[in-house]
């Protein structure tokens, strides 16, 4: 299964208008960056843990998605966030990669880095995956 | 301490940008909500796991600085969310309470729900809450 | 359904050799205790958190066998604990309950108490439900 | 800091109850395993959830501790924790690492394998450490 940028924004919206940019879509790491802008930030300066993990659910769902059965829909089930740091600087760089893919579940785990490569997030999500009804 | 809305947006720029709007500023609950609208969906129209999630940490922020020290800075260290079923509708509405106040943490439990008041989102935070230095 | 802690005990040997003892097993609620004795104990005399946890486990269990499939068994993806205060005194109470009952999953919440009714321990877990092959 | 075993069944008297031992305690990782006992079983046979917590729970304390100001004493904050297979075989090995240490807290990552080093249980606690008072 091939999947770009804007499949991804035409099924989930809330992608594109977070401002996710993808720049891996494959089965076993999804990579996904959104820029430190101001309107997306906390106290302090960094990126708000809201957008965070705005962007650890998107880049989880498709890589859940790429691991379940043939045209599957995801659905988060549950997500547990750890921020380790705040994340300052230009870019939060997104890694999320499947931990488990079962046939009805996909445990996936996101980490999130800054500019240095330092972790600043860590997030494991488990998520349905159902193929569509045709 | 009171707090208005428009101090949550200047402080958390990313409360605005996301769409929140807050009908009850207190120590005891704070209440918010978010309209389901096209930018803000994913898969099968409703509400994206990752607004869900940005309206469950802009609202469990404000209630943990609201039983911290005076001024208090609120930084979320864990958040914990279960997804229970779809948000769809016009309106999430959020409602955020202490679950444990203490002298450097808070404990938040949030629930968000739909239009007919059905239970869709739980999320359990824990927030450090340090004196901002004067 | 009827469940004993017979029944319980068979099924899960651990629940028996931590020392769960049940008040009540009903699929609105399932009510359980532990004796907060030494072999079970950390740091400073309150019982273990992994000995909470496992309480919190075996009810949690047995709440999302009740409300799944008939003969359903249950298989815990997730668990989520928030230790709220440590938790000294005589006896741990457990109340386990369904936040949400689907068709293949059960999300349950689950509170530890102490003694004085003080709340110690938040627990929230989605626990698989399959029915037994017969 | 040194630790042993001893040192750790003393501090917390479910670690020796529970039946944990310990390959490695340093601050960089603590290993230890768990028989699969029929006493620690569960439906199906496998080490219930409640005994892998546990272990889980024991081993990130220790390895929080190591991470922790000289004497810290590890309270656990919150813990999520992920069943991604079920464990049988002979042993449960569980290798605890820090994922961030910070002055307060320290995050820990927990991985849980059976005896074909297949991933079962993945837990990530978030542990106070503070200095405990002369």
């Amino acid at each position: 299964m091939t999947v770009t940028s804007e499949d991804v924004y035409a099924l989930a919206p809330y992608a594109e208008t977070l401002g996710v940019r993808f720049q891996r879509l494959a089965a076993d790491g999804v990579e996904a960056e959104l820029d430190c802008v101001h309107a997306l930030s906390t106290v302090g300066g960094g990126l708000h843990g809201g957008a965070l993990m705005g962007l650890a659910d998107v880049s989880a769902a498709v890589c859940a998605a790429l691991n379940g059965p043939e045209n599957a829909v995801p659905a988060t089930m549950q997500s547990s966030t750890n921020f380790l740091r705040p994340l300052h600087g230009r870019i939060a760089s997104a890694v999320a990669q499947p931990l488990h893919a079962g046939r009805t579940t996909v445990t996936v785990e996101v980490n999130i880095s800054d500019d240095e490569g330092r972790l600043c997030v860590r997030v494991v999500q488990t998520i349905a995956v159902r193929a569509a009804r045709g």
